[in-house]
């Protein structure tokens, strides 16, 4: 298993040069977020997930979680794990200081969330789904909520769930059939059971918040009748400790491919006792604060294992010594097409950092920015990357996560390499938090209506023009002007065939999508060669500079493969009857 | 976990309407492959493998190989599948009737594979090894040691393994360090280490015969000095029965991501006595003889997982219900996207079909036409479609069984699914006898020297002008004569790149392989549509033709994708120096 080390170079590349992260201190309650404070904070990050939580990365793999009788038990050092690494407060953050946290952006948490994700993806998971928590009910909870549960879960002295799936009701939230019967005395009865729950149990914490969707009695049918409602683990008495406990219990754990150091939790509400979060039947929106979140986060855990697949994979192939390459190198590294796919992991992966933290500075925007049009064109900018960070972060963990065992051939295969549970833990990252599939449908589908995309096309074609006088910048201008000028058409014939057949979106929407992120690096990798060859002054520039290259010839043209499929549509995908497969 | 139901339909479809199956008994030797055999043999092996070994599957996996002390017990319930298997004949359908077998065509024997590795691809993998081991023996051992080893191989009532790797000595097997002494009696003392040696040891039978690639002192350097020896595990005494002990012992079992039921071998040879086959130093065309015939058959494990996954994921679709989708299909089979997702299992896993029986009936001509100048042509057609039938297929194994998840969802990334099980077994048919970078560089290197590419796109572009005026064939005719043109003009780039720096063709010959292969499917697609088009009379052909033209719109154009990346060639891919990265 090899050892991570943060990609520190490339974090703080992407912070200043990319994204140019100092702009976040101007903006009213970011003035701490000074240049040494974006710096000191990776630094202390980097310490404590390479040194304590990283080194928990296969041992959790091996380990996995243990059920006994309701009880979970995470693999060994997890738990003081976390309570360092909520102690030292990372937990908090971005949080508000009002509830023990440190305000500072979310763009310098998604930057420790990246290295997190990377150091132990399994492990993320458990702060990952109290931020969630802490996000819906800042956002919708009442001030007596918040004073209740707010700070306890910022400073991640206890830890929040997410419940929404059920055996019925996966994808498909209208089918949720858990009961919430009002006692009338501001409490609710829960009575149902959830599965796929996140740390739904664990032994790091004295209590667990649930934030579950449920339906009133007289709750209208279908999404419209979700009401959402706060189900903590133990009941919270008048000084704010864990009491009594409520019948929420854990009934099993799932048996998983990967992510063996989550808990994986069957939760059995037995007219458990609950809050009501904001308005009844309100839920469904509620549960998409917590969800847009989780879906940046989850995005990251792509970019983390595929940042950690390509750091093992490079190191094996400058050590692994087979046949002498062609440019009579002695390490496998020199081969062509072991290079190739280290260069595919690298241009991938750094791809997915740079839109990560770029819509992590927007969404800082979109919230403290004074004037509010500026507020709502970052917005909509978080909107449109939403689904995009999500769905294409986790595919390229998994392609990358999959060629980082292929660089290490038949060692690869071995458990002992660490490599091969890269790609059993990348697999889930695809469908948790709305399938990829879900995210390509909400592109093609709601953000498409709002213009999103189409506008952020021409944004880039702007941009674009702006820099097509510049030689140096012609391997990559050019073949992007062509691609643009492809997406545009595929993104126009989306939009005139989705009013012919709603099927076609829906049948082209996972190969839009890719398409539309693939332009989107290319967007990006134009800034870090702009940027790289201000600067080639050392072999990382002059390798971000070699990486955008790679990135223009062997991973933009990607796109002329999915154009015409998409345009294709959907007639060929729906006319086989079902009988027919 | 899927049950696993044979897929004769298609099977009988691809041997009868796609490859004229019944042509083989016109061969000498072959006059018993009548209909009724062929139909026979698949009905029989469909029934064993459908219920002894299938459902050995999952329990297979869950339980592993357990190693104590130098002996191996495979998961319950193998030894006696591989008993009833093998002394039902089955080990032997393809072996000379001189050695006990049954003397059928390959191709048969291909057509029970894609069973047996469908049903349990762990499983396959002991029957599998010994084939090479009987092959390498027939074609290249002295009479005496055929006299001693072939009847039991042949009836499995032995088995053979393929003793190739050290741990320095992988993908360059010029570093095989393996000594072999020569003891002036008949007799070689071997000493070395070999791993990842499939079924090195195991408990199903009272003899394992390693066939070891090692070094005579006076060898010269390379794999020019490679020899192969004969070393069985217990000697055969005059009687031709197990005897002594021979040092040769399991010193460990690898741990790995799938494939759990097959035993991975670490072989300490500690002096132990072997047999020189053929002559010295000629060990490596030896074991090519086996290593060709493994490449097909590691081909048709990526089939059998792409087969089973494709089964578990419409039989779970037909089933799950999940939100009415725009048709107003109840379950997620109407939906677009996881019918895309279905129909790309369908169209990728039989088309994997129609080119492995393909190359199998290719072999057959090569071995038993009278005509030499046919044999030579078929055996062509064989070289040429090794790589192909090895690396495509296995990539699709990997792409349908990670699909086969994603229709699945949450469930599938659940080990009681059965799934994700297909993704970890997967994994390793791209890896072992040859990377599917090695199939590549196989293809772009010593295939195209001999020209056997170039040829074949001659013949596709002439079979397609055969169909030209054929409007019912319209669809598929006129997107693959632009396909073959592209793959004609990216054959001629490569051909002239190749002169200029052998790192083009290096860097490229993946991309490269898969352009090819998707062609190639293309060819058989017009083959299937023609043969669907006759007989309209049924689902099944009513599907085929759905399915051909979904591959004509939606997989064939990935092309388009790769032929940029491939005329891109070296350059980006070798930029970078090691630092760099």
């Amino acid at each position: 298993m090899p050892e991570y080390k943060a990609p520190q170079r490339d974090m703080m590349f992407v912070l200043n040069d990319i994204i140019n992260v100092s702009e976040l201190a101007e903006l009213p309650g970011f003035e701490d977020a000074t240049p040494d404070i974006v710096q000191g904070v990776v630094d202390e990050a980097a310490k404590i997930i390479e040194n304590t939580i990283a080194p928990l990365n296969e041992t959790g793999d091996r380990e996995g979680c243990r059920f006994d009788n309701g009880m979970v038990t995470a693999p060994a050092g997890f738990k003081e794990a976390y309570q360092l690494y909520s102690e030292s407060g990372w937990t908090g953050l971005d949080k508000s200081i009002d509830f023990g946290g440190q305000g500072l952006p979310y763009t310098l948490a998604t930057a420790v969330s990246d290295m997190l994700c990377a150091g132990n993806d399994a492990f993320s998971l458990y702060p990952g789904l109290t931020n969630g928590a802490c996000e819906a009910l800042m956002e919708h909870g009442s001030q007596e909520l918040q004073d209740t549960y707010l700070e306890k879960l910022t400073t991640g002295e206890w830890t929040g769930t997410m419940c929404l799936t059920e055996p019925q009701a996966g994808s498909d939230l209208s089918q949720v059939r858990t009961r919430a019967i009002d006692q009338n005395d501001g409490t609710y009865l829960i009575e149902g059971t959830k599965i796929f729950i996140t740390g739904g149990e664990h032994d790091f914490v004295d209590n667990i918040i649930h934030l579950v969707l449920a339906r009133l009695p007289d709750a209208p049918a279908g999404v419209k009748g979700i009401s959402m409602f706060v189900v903590p683990k133990f009941m919270v008495d008048s000084d704010g400790n864990p009491g009594a406990r409520n019948p929420v219990v854990c009934a099993s754990i799932e048996e998983k491919m990967g992510i063996h150091g989550s808990s994986t939790c069957v939760m059995s509400f037995e007219n458990a006792t609950g809050y009501l979060i904001g308005n009844a039947n309100e839920g469904l929106r509620y549960m998409f604060t917590m969800m847009n979140l989780a879906r940046l986060m989850v995005g990251l855990q792509g970019l983390g294992v595929a940042e950690r697949a390509t750091q093992g994979a490079i190191e094996y192939a400058k050590e692994r010594k087979q046949a002498t390459a062609i440019n009579g190198g002695e390490t496998i590294i020199h081969h062509p097409d072991v290079r190739r796919m280290l260069m595919t992991m690298k241009a991938l992966t750094e791809g997915c950092r740079m839109v990560a933290y770029d819509t992590a500075k927007h969404y800082d925007i979109s919230k403290a920015h004074p004037d509010e049009s500026v507020r709502k064109t970052a917005n909509d900018r978080v909107e449109l990357m939403t689904p995009i960070c999500k769905a294409f972060a986790t595919d390229v963990g998994c392609e990358v996560a999959s060629l980082g065992v292929l660089v290490l051939g038949g060692a690869g295969y071995i458990r002992e390499s660490g490599m091969e549970q890269y790609i059993r833990d990348a697999k889930i990252f695809c469908i948790y938090e709305g399938t990829n599939t879900i995210q390509a449908l909400d592109l093609v589908g709601r953000k498409m209506k709002m213009n999103l995309p189409q506008t952020f096309i021409k944004e880039m074609i702007n941009d674009l023009a702006a820099e097509s006088g510049n030689d140096e910048l012609g391997f990559i201008v050019e073949p992007m002007q062509a691609a643009l000028n492809l997406l545009d058409k595929t993104t126009q014939w989306l939009t005139a065939a989705a009013l012919e057949d709603p099927q076609n979106p829906a049948a082209t929407a996972v190969e839009y999508l890719t398409m539309y992120s693939l332009v989107t690096h290319g967007h990006f990798w134009i800034k870090a060669a702009r940027a790289a060859l201000a600067k080639q002054d050392d072999d990382f520039y002059k390798g971000k500079l070699a990486t955008a290259r790679f990135f223009t010839n062997k991973i933009l043209p990607r796109i002329y493969g999915l154009a015409p499929v998409i345009m294709a549509g959907s007639e060929s995908v729906m006319t086989a009857e079902e009988d027919w497969l």
